[in-house]
């Protein structure tokens, strides 16, 4: 044990009693799930023998602490889904509230992973949460290979050791496929992204997953994959209404490719919902306004913003502790398709 | 003058030398067009023969600055407008980075008066951008009561000096009415918001200007006034075009709403911008994608943008400075309609 102050007990000194490593005391003190009973046990009993109080405003202090959070916007077009970004954005600022920390916005500039760096290394935030990242997105890199706190939201190919929260999309589409088929769908039809969509394929297995629950081939599931515009959603269900087998349920990979089937139906005097049912995924602002009102997968960012705001405190925390990639179940809203 | 330093020569002398206010010299440093060519050239003569120099940078330090701007959040629907909240996160925060500030993201909170005190107070932020204003907003009263550096984004009703810079939404509407006319559309027709909303308002009277500038008469306008919903914008379309006089141009105070136009015309078998040309307002992401494409005017958020975080920069400066009430113009986007 060090000498003098208050703080004198050390989380070496507990590992040492408890007979494991310090990675392993931090997991008990930020992630206890992730430790055997009786290990964690034996670290509980060393802290409480030791007296051991992780000092959380003393660590702030000795790491210089701003309580701010950087976000990295969006690096496309900011029209994209701008009401799943728009409700992220607020979650993630009232998550951050809840837990004492304020959201500063990351500019894009002309290189993004020098301003993140920038302002890390300057002491202006104390971590990002990372949005619309790239397969092989060259923030997530550089600040997992420097160990800067940071939760990305939505995976990569990156295997660097990182904190990953994620939207469980397989699951929302599972439940689609199930909303259709209890309906009594039986010619179902995916309505996707290009193949380069790591969230698109994801989506699409889903899908097939649902098929297999509910009974029917996977195999005979009609895939059509386009740019998510509304017109190419509508030209993606003519070519699928005009088909050997035109589908009687439609899962669209986004609320925007949706409205495109929408039409596409309308246009040739079917009815969504009743002839063709039709499930979305965003739950954007149109989605409930369209006529008739679109069932579809409503993202859980609320939940999503909450777990990212206690990941980014427990790396700076405990820049130890170990990493988690976690997955959030949506939520379908069953509307009138 | 004081004694010492090498920013030896004071605003108030300059003041004194040039025979004005020491708010005048302020004037000329931060808003020249606001003073008379005579006294102009004056001050700047006193400022040459004293040597003054504006030292931003101890400024800074003197006042603590952080350059972190706050941006308070919607008050009410994430959802709504999100496509032009989401251009103006934006444009708001890459303004901030060319002009050396980083923008905060200010949550709701229970009590958003207090929360944004607090963070002026404490020096966490140097000021604000205040977006979604109610006309008798409580932000805006207490943040020009207690001479916050801030600037709204949009007008209210409230009388206290402080700086305003928003979108000229009536020259908006009467581009959309020029258009029109020049179409040959002669019975026009406006579906706005209820008469509470300032924005609404100003839209309907750019609306009238338009028509007297196309020697149409404002009193044959037809208007109804409706929620922002798709549903209500169709409805509202229904009820005029069963009316005595059914419109061959609808101009809709929201994108929103002209959708819902949109849906009125198809149902009855009519196709936008052929038998009754449609104009929205917002060019929200949605409007290009439409079937016809939507001619729209589109908010100029670059240019408000920048003008607000100069301002903010004036403020935290020149605190006695004038304030100002600033109008940018939008663009009409022609499209098919």
């Amino acid at each position: 044990m060090e000498a003098g102050g208050a703080d004198v007990v050390s989380i070496n000194d507990v590992a040492a009693r408890a007979g494991v490593s310090r990675q392993t005391v931090s997991n008990v003190l930020n992630a206890p799930e992730r430790v055997a009973d009786t290990t964690r046990s034996r670290v509980e009993d060393a802290i409480t023998a030791l007296g051991y109080r992780p000092n959380t405003t003393a660590r702030n202090l000795r790491r210089q602490r701003t309580r701010l959070l950087g976000l990295g916007l969006l690096g496309g077009d900011p029209d994209w889904t701008s009401t799943v970004i728009n409700r992220f954005i607020h979650a993630l600022t009232a998550a951050a509230a809840e837990q004492q920390f304020h959201v500063l916005l990351v500019p894009r500039g002309d290189d993004p992973v020098r301003t993140h760096l920038e302002l890390h290394e300057s002491g202006t935030v104390d971590g990002f949460a990372l949005i619309d990242n790239e397969p092989d997105d060259a923030r997530v890199q550089a600040l997992a290979d420097r160990r800067v706190p940071f939760v990305a939201f939505g995976r990569t190919h990156i295997r660097t050791p990182h904190d990953v929260v994620d939207v469980d999309g397989a699951a929302g589409t599972r439940d689609g496929v199930a909303h259709l088929a209890a309906q009594g769908r039986r010619r179902l039809a995916f309505v996707g992204w290009p193949e380069d969509s790591l969230v698109g394929e994801e989506r699409l297995r889903g899908v097939r997953e649902g098929c297999v629950a509910a009974g029917l081939d996977p195999a005979e599931l009609e895939v059509v994959r386009r740019p998510n515009t509304i017109a190419a959603g509508a030209e993606a269900a003519g070519v699928l209404l005009a088909g050997r087998r035109p589908p009687d349920g439609i899962v669209a990979v986004s609320d925007t490719l949706a409205i495109g089937v929408f039409r596409a139906l309308r246009g040739r005097g079917l009815m969504p919902g009743q002839d063709v049912g039709v499930v979305g995924f965003d739950d954007a602002a149109t989605a409930a306004q369209l006529d008739p009102p679109l069932t579809t997968v409503r993202q859980p960012l609320v939940a999503v913003a909450r777990r990212i705001v206690e990941r980014i405190e427990v790396r700076c925390t405990t820049p130890d502790a170990d990493h988690v990639r976690e997955l959030i179940a949506p939520e379908l809203v069953v509307r009138e398709t």
